[in-house]
C-alpha cells in the first residue's frame, strides 16, 4: 500500500497491533501487519527472552516495542521507588475496601509474588533500560504512551535510526509531541481500551492531522475502536496513515487473555467498555465488572488512588481474581475484567491473529470497492 | 450516488442536515443535500409559517422534519402540563443557584416571555400536532429522538408514505426501534451535539449495522462528529447509508446562532464540547462554559433537575445570557453556550450552507480517489 508509513516501517499493510503477547506480535508481523510488543511489565531480563523468541518466530518481518512512561505520576522525581515502598503508601482504608470486596466473591487476597525490591511499574529508568535491551534486536519502532517521551528516548531512536511514535488523545497533546520531535503520532480516540482521553476517533483523527500538518509532516495513525478492515479504511479515508489496534488481538487464540475473559468479550456490547480510574488511577477503558462498579459507583468507594498506587492494588487483586475464576469459582467471574475498548461490541468469535490480519486486508479492499460502487456513474 | 437512502428520500447525495433554522434547511436541500427542520420548539402555528417559507424557498427539493418525543420524562403520563405548572416544580434552591450564577456575570434573570398556558416543551401531544401540520407540506422524512416514537407517529408516516427515522445511541436501542417499525436508523455517536449516548461513532455505526441486518434491511445513517466530506466517506466505507449532521450548520451564515457563539465555535477545540445534564436534565453535548462548569463541577451545584424541568431553568437563563452578551456585556460571554458536538474542533470559519454542501461533495470524491491511490498497484 502506498502510505508513507509503510516505507518507514518496512511493511505493505499499515495495520499495527499492540499486544502484551509475543505470539500475537510475531503472528501479526508474519501475516503482513506490524506487531508491537507492550514491554512495560517486563524486566530487562524477561524482555530479552521475549524479543529473542520473537526474532526466532517472526520470519525476519519487522516489529516494534511499546513502553509506558507517564509524564504525570505521583512518584515523579523520586528515585529507587520499589513495589515495597509503594505498598506502604496504600492506605488501610483502600486495603480493607479491596479485601472486603474480594471476600464477598469468595476470593482471598494473597500477598503478591513480585520481589519487594523490584522497581515500581511505570519507572522511567527501567523503561530506558528496556529500550537498551530492545535496540540489540532488529526493532523498527519504539512507541510511548501517557505523555511526551523523555528526551533520552527520542535521542536513542534517532541514534539507532528507529522512528519514535507517541500516543495522543487530544490535539493539544499532539502539538506538544511534535514539538518534542516524535516521528509518528497515534491519535487514539476515547473508545480505545486502556488509557484514553475524551475525544472520539472520528473527530480526533482529522483534528490532529489538520493541526499537525501546519507544523511538520508527521504521519498520524488512527486508534480507538478499530476492529475491522472497513474501520481501518474509514480512518485512512480521513487521512490517517494507518491503524493502531489493540482490543481486537485480545480475542485471538494466541492472546494472553483467559478463556473466561474472552467469553465475556463475546458477550459484551460496546457500552460494557467503561472509562474508569479503578485499575491504574488514570482514566482507562476496561470491561465493566463488579470491580469497576465498586470503585466508580459504590457509595463506600474510597476513590481510586493516583498512579502508580492504584496499580499496586489492582495487580494483586486481579492476580487473585483470575486465579480464583480459573480454579472454578463462578462468583469470581463477576469481577473478571481487563483493558478493552468499545470495539469489544464487535467481537463475536475467537480467531487466530493471522486470520484477523487477513480479514482486515479483505475488508479493506471491499470497503474501497464499495466506495467506488457508490460513486460510479 | 447509489445508496438506497437516496431513492427513499429523493436525493443524489445522502447528506442530511439537522437544523432549527429554516434558511439552513432550504439551502442544504437546494444544494443537493437534505435539510431536516427541528420542529420541537414550535407551536403548530409557527411551524406552519416555517414550512410555508421552506416550500417557497426550496426549489421543490425534498426536506424533512424532526420532533423530539422523550420516552423517559418526569412528566410522563400527565396531561395539560404547561410552562406555568412546571415552573412551580422548580425548587427555590435551583432558582437561587441560577439567579446568583447569572448575577455574578451582571445578568439579570427576567421572567420568561412565553405564555403561561403554553404546553411544556417535549409534549407528545404537541409533537403529534406538529406532525399533522407537517403532512400538509411535501415533507419526505419525519425523524424522532430520545426513544421509540409513539405508535401514532409510525402510523402517520406509513399513511402518508413518509419514512420514519429514529436516532439511537446504542445497539440495544437500535434493536428496539427496528422492532417498533422505524424505516431508517440514525446511529449517533457520543461525540454528537445535543442528547447523546456513550458509544463512539466509529464503533456504533458498524455495531448497529451488524445487529440490525440480522433482522430487517433498515438503512443506517451515521451521526456524531461528522463535519467534512471525508468523514462522511469514512462512515459510508463502514456501511452507513449516509450522514446525519448538525453542528457543522451552526457555523454557517444562515444559522440561528449568535455571532458570539460562532466566534466561540471557531476558538474551541473538540475537548470544549462536553456532555452535561446542565441544559436539559439529560446528558447532552454542548459547548463548555461557566454554565456547564457551574452545574457539573461546582461544589455548590444543586444538580440538574430531570427533563423537562432543567429546560425550564435553562431557557429563561439563556434568553437572559444571550441578550446580555449581545448588548455588549463582556462578562456574559463566559456563560454563552449551545448544543454542539466534538466536531466543533474542526470549525475554523463561517461559510454559507450551500458552500458547505459543495465542500462535502468535493471532499467525498477526494476521499474515494485517495483510497484508490492507496491500493493502486
Amino acid at each position: 500500500m502506498k502510505s508513507p508509513i509503510c516505507d518507514m516501517l518496512g511493511i505493505d499493510f499499515p495495520l499495527l497491533a499492540f499486544s502484551h503477547c509475543r505470539d500475537v506480535v510475531a503472528a501479526v508481523s508474519r501475516a503482513g501487519g506490524f506487531g508491537v510488543l507492550g514491554a512495560t511489565a517486563h524486566s530487562p531480563e524477561t524482555l530479552e527472552q521475549e524479543l529473542k523468541w520473537i526474532d526466532a518466530h517472526v520470519d525476519d518481518k519487522p516489529y516494534g516495542i511499546d513502553v509506558l512512561i507517564p509524564e504525570n505520576i505521583s512518584t515523579a522525581g523520586e528515585k529507587n521507588v520499589t513495589w515495597k515502598s509503594l505498598e506502604a503508601r496504600v492506605s488501610q482504608e483502600h486495603r480493607d475496601f479491596t479485601r472486603n470486596l474480594l471476600k464477598k466473591y469468595d476470593i482471598e487476597l494473597t500477598s503478591r509474588n513480585v520481589a519487594d525490591n523490584q522497581p515500581q511499574p511505570f519507572d522511567a529508568e527501567t523503561a530506558l533500560q528496556l529500550l537498551e535491551v530492545s535496540f540489540r534486536h532488529p526493532i523498527r519502532l519504539i512507541a510511548n504512551a501517557l505523555g511526551v517521551p523523555p528526551k533520552a528516548m527520542i535521542e536513542m531512536g534517532r541514534k539507532h535510526g528507529v522512528p519514535v511514535a507517541a500516543l495522543v488523545g487530544s490535539k493539544e497533546h499532539a502539538l506538544r509531541q511534535v514539538a518534542a520531535g516524535v516521528d509518528i503520532l497515534v491519535a487514539q480516540g476515547t473508545e480505545a481500551g486502556g488509557h484514553c482521553g475524551e475525544v472520539s476517533t472520528m473527530v480526533l483523527v482529522p483534528e490532529v492531522i489538520k493541526a499537525v500538518k501546519r507544523i511538520r509532516d508527521v504521519p498520524v495513525l488512527a486508534a480507538g475502536g478499530i476492529m475491522t478492515g472497513s474501520q481501518m479504511a474509514a480512518c485512512m479515508a480521513m487521512g490517517a496513515a494507518g491503524a493502531w489496534t489493540g482490543s481486537v488481538w485480545l480475542a485471538t487464540v494466541e492472546s494472553e487473555t483467559s478463556e473466561i475473559f474472552r467469553a465475556k468479550m463475546i458477550a459484551a456490547s460496546s457500552r460494557d467498555a467503561v472509562r474508569s480510574k479503578g485499575r491504574t488511577g488514570k482514566p482507562a477503558r476496561q470491561l465493566r465488572s463488579v470491580w469497576t462498579d465498586a470503585w466508580d459507583r459504590s457509595p463506600e468507594s474510597p476513590g481510586a488512588l493516583p498512579m502508580p498506587l492504584q496499580s499496586i492494588i489492582s495487580r494483586d487483586a486481579f492476580n487473585a481474581i483470575d486465579r480464583s475464576a480459573a480454579a472454578g469459582n463462578e462468583k469470581a467471574r463477576d469481577l473478571v475484567s481487563y483493558f478493552v475498548g468499545q470495539g469489544v461490541g464487535l467481537v463475536d468469535s475467537v480467531k487466530s491473529a493471522g486470520a484477523v490480519v487477513q480479514e482486515f486486508k479483505e475488508e479493506f479492499i471491499e470497503a474501497v470497492e464499495h466506495m467506488n460502487a457508490l460513486v460510479a456513474e
